[in-house]
This record gives C-alpha cells, sequence and structure tokens, in this order.
C-alpha cells in the first residue's frame, strides 16, 4: 500500500532526524565520536526496543537493520557537518523534523500496542509515549544532561495528546483506523510545530512548584 | 481466598503510596504535571516491569491496568493537594505506606521468581529487591536525584533480609508457605517502620568511607 | 572441549574483576556495603542481561547463577580488603583483568547473536559491545559518575573493533569459526592492555570538540 511506504520512508527521515539532533545535543561536551554514534543509535531506536521487549514481541530492527544504518549514518553526518546542521536555519529544520519523528512514533507505537490488545486502554498511551521519547531519555541519562520531561518545553504533552486521542477514536470510530492515525499524527506534529514556532512552554500552573511562584 | 484478596487490595494502596511519594519526592523541583504523573507510574510499576521481563512472563499490568490508573489518581492527588500530602503527620503516614508497599512488593516478586524456579537461590532474592526499589531508582535517575542506593536510609536493606528469609523459609519448610509469606513480610516492614521512627541509618562501618572517618 | 572450559572460567575470572573494580569506582563516595554488592552484581551481569532480553532468550545467569556468587563474593572482597585492591600493583592487574573481561564478554556476546542471525551483520556487533559495557553504564548512572561512553578512555573502541572484525571473518571465513574468535579476543584485549599500558586515549580530532581545540 502506498501509506505504509510512505510511512515507513517518513520513518527513516525521521530516524536520521533523531539521530542528528542526538548528536548535536552532546556535541558541546566533549564526547568521543564512539559515543556520539552510541547515543544517535539509542536516541533513535531505544524507545521502541522497550515497547517490543515489554510486549514480548521481537525488537523492530531485528528484521530490518535499516533503522540501524540511517542512525549511524545520520550520527555520523552530524559529527563531520557539524557546522552546517548547527546553522540556524537548518537546525530549525531539524527541529521540525525531530517532532514529526516523535508524533509518527507516537502514533505508530500506540497502534502497533492497540492492534494487540495489550493492556487496554492505557497500555498503548504509555508505550506509545515510550516509544516517542524513550530513547531520548536514555540518551540524556547517560550524558548526564537534563532530560525533555524536567524541562517546561512542549514536547510530551502533545504526543501524550495525540496517543489518546488515537485510542479513543479506535474505540469508538475503529472503521476509519487509517483515518484516525492520520488525523491523530496531524493534531500531534501541529501542536508540537506550534509550540517550536511560537516558543511555547508548559504553563507555571502545570507544574509542581505554581504554589512557589 | 480472602488473604489473596487482602493482598492485592494492600498492592494497590501500596502502588497509591508509592506514586504520591514519587510526585512529593520530585516536587521541590520544577517539574511539568506530565512528568510528575510519569515518576508516578514509573516508580509504581517499573521495577515489576523489569522483573517480568527478565522472567520473560507477560507484565503484570497488562491484564489488569488497575495499578497503573492508580498510579496515575494517586501522582495527581499527589499534584493537586501537595499541601496536604507534605503536612507532618499525613508525610509520615505516608513514608509507612511506602514501606508497607516495598515490604509488600519485595516479598510478592521474591514468591512469585520461588514458584518459576527461576535462578535458585540467588534470583528470587535479587528479583525481589527490583520489584521493591527498581521503580524508584529509575524515577531518582530520570529526576537527577541522589538515588536509595547511595544513600544511609534503611530501606533495601530490610527488604534484603526479607526476602532472603522467605527464600530460607520455602526451603526449609516449604509446607508453610502463606506463614511463610506473612512472617517474611510482617519482619521486613517492621524493620522498615522501626528505621522510619527511630530514623535508624545504615552504620557507618557498613559503608566504603568507614577508614576515612 | 578444553576451549569451553578454559573460556567459562576465564569468564567467571572476569567477573570477579568487574565485581572488584565496580566496587572500587564507587569507594570514594560514601556507599553502603549492600549499595556496593548491587553495582557488583549489575557490573557483572547487567549488559549480558540487556542483550538476552532483547535477544529473547532466557537470561545467562537462569540455568548457572555461579556468576552471580562470583560477583557477590568479589563485590564483598573488594569491601573488606580494598586497601589490597587499591594498592598500585594489585589495582594495575585488575585493570588488566577487566579489559580481559571487556574483550572476553564482548566477543562471546557478538558470537552468540550471530549464531541466532539475530539482525544480521549490525546486531551482533551492538549487542557485543553491550554485553562489554552495558553493566558499566548502569553502574555509573546509578552512582552518579561520569560513564565510559563520555570519558576518553580507549575502552569501547577496541571492543567495536573486535566485534566488528569478529563479524567480518565469520562472514568470509566461517570454517575458522575458533580462530575468528580467539583472534579478536586477542586483538581487543591487546589495543585494551595497549591502551593502559601507555595510558592511551581517543584523539582529539575523533571527539566532537575537535573545532574548539
Amino acid at each position: 500500500m502506498v501509506l505504509d511506504s510512505v510511512i515507513y520512508w517518513a520513518g527513516l527521515v525521521a530516524v536520521a532526524a533523531f539521530a542528528i539532533t542526538a548528536v548535536l545535543a552532546v556535541a558541546s561536551s566533549k564526547v568521543p565520536l564512539i559515543a556520539a554514534i552510541v547515543f544517535a543509535i539509542i536516541t533513535a531506536i531505544g524507545g521502541g526496543t522497550i515497547r517490543d521487549v515489554i510486549l514480548d514481541v521481537p525488537v523492530f530492527w531485528r528484521d530490518d537493520t535499516n533503522y540501524i544504518w540511517i542512525a549511524i549514518i545520520g550520527g555520523l553526518a552530524a559529527f563531520v557537518l557539524d557546522t552546517i546542521f548547527t546553522r540556524r536555519i537548518v537546525n530549525r529544520l531539524l527541529l521540525y523534523v525531530d517532532g514529526l519523528g516523535a508524533a509518527l512514533f507516537g502514533i505508530l507505537g500506540t497502534q502497533k500496542v492497540w492492534e494487540m490488545e495489550f493492556g487496554l486502554p492505557l497500555a498503548p498511551i504509555i508505550l506509545g509515549m515510550l516509544t516517542a521519547i524513550g530513547g531520548g531519555l536514555i540518551r540524556d541519562v547517560l550524558a548526564s544532561r537534563p532530560n525533555l520531561l524536567m524541562s517546561s518545553e512542549l514536547y510530551a504533552i502533545p504526543v501524550l495528546l495525540g496517543c489518546t486521542l488515537y485510542v479513543a477514536l479506535q474505540a469508538f470510530i475503529p472503521e476509519y483506523a487509517t483515518f484516525n492515525m492520520l488525523i491523530c499524527f496531524a493534531l500531534t506534529f501541529g501542536m508540537r510545530a506550534a509550540a517550536i514556532y511560537w516558543k511555547l512552554s508548559v504553563p507555571e500552573w502545570l507544574t509542581t512548584t505554581r504554589r512557589n511562584s
């Protein structure tokens, strides 16, 4: 099917973006090339790997190592061409492609868990979020960086809303599965893109320090 | 059986306590609500999830998502009602319920591994401890907090002793399985409660800096 | 077979070295004995455990808990006899045995994945490296120490080269499986030993700060 093919290729582009942003994220510290590549791989496939291990299905890269190849190539490219990727315009483009990846992986992850009827209705949402942000969390822990959960950036919330909506739509109008997936993906990416464009962040009253301020 | 029912409900109460203490633990940093809920879920089900993945059995929340619902509700409650939960008397009560949860999850985890005859006699002890403290460790790593392994608080040691005793009792008097479980749970919780009440900590000679002091 | 026996015993010696160096690594912080033992166990079996979980095979210590016993004994020994193990000559010996362990676990890990024909050709290399350094990474994260990925020490690179060479040799001359394993092990350990002896580190141009210097 054409859509499957589009999704597959979009996934590979997103993996490349994850890998590149992973390397750029740690580039200000002194990091050996090998560690940069490890971070690229972990960021790109870490979340989906934990999801598959919890689902007890073969990890998604077992029968298609393209994901890892692309992560390695993306990481190498970021290492060699960092002066290009840190240029303001390219960097912003990368942010959007990274957001597209988070939206895509989140919805596809939720879809995979939903179709297995695994721990409905919560598990698809939780594991969808894990797919989208799990790899980045591991990278940040290994690189001793503040991770995105602790930041006020609007990154996890769009994914949460998109994955939750997908589960709701599948529960009520499962006959429109493709539509449901596309609309949730568009919504998730749209929210993330808006957050990047207008530099939106989590409002103060939705953080634990709301009373101190 | 009545006991099974009591254990199940005690487990849900303990999950709520884990979730609440998780949110309170990170509340002094500025943490978005969504991250607080994620920490609540990870603390409540993280250790048992890793145990089940290592055992290669379905994760315990696949067929009963109540654990996750309770963790979410507990986390939300802690976020909204933090001024109540940080009151001295409520906070102390929480500490005891959290200790009860650690004792319960530790012994139940050990029991699960023992009954599978998996890696006897060490694996039941190690995976029992993992069940009790694994989720809290992941939370502390993600929240960049000092974790309880590195602290002198008496938290892991009662669990270790209780799980070890359970394995010993099951090896020698397996016909008293229920008694063994209850006595080990009571002992573990008793030690932890004593540590909370008298503010006990690991003695200096049982730490790596004993010679420097 | 004699070789299998030699490899098995060398593995146990290496586990002991991993456990001892794990405890020494955290000994300068004030760490309770129980945490030191947990670190010893994690360092010794953590990487191989994650590998086996990803491969969806029983964890290697399920049917042979000797690995865990040795890790516990090694950790206890390091705790009690730390003044011996920190002596310059003993400490250097430990470094070499630790390097031998990393080389051995890396190559054996790659071999296990290769023989399962899992995710060829990349997965054997990645999971071989994970076997060798994964446990140490988890320990460093839990102990809030800078981890070896972020350091300029030549530790991961010899393992990467050795595992990659093994995959290449197995692809082209699979009929010399034993020879391939031995030569790759020798090469990996040789590089690591040279790095220890001559205090080699990753050259500046292979780190992300090459342009700033």
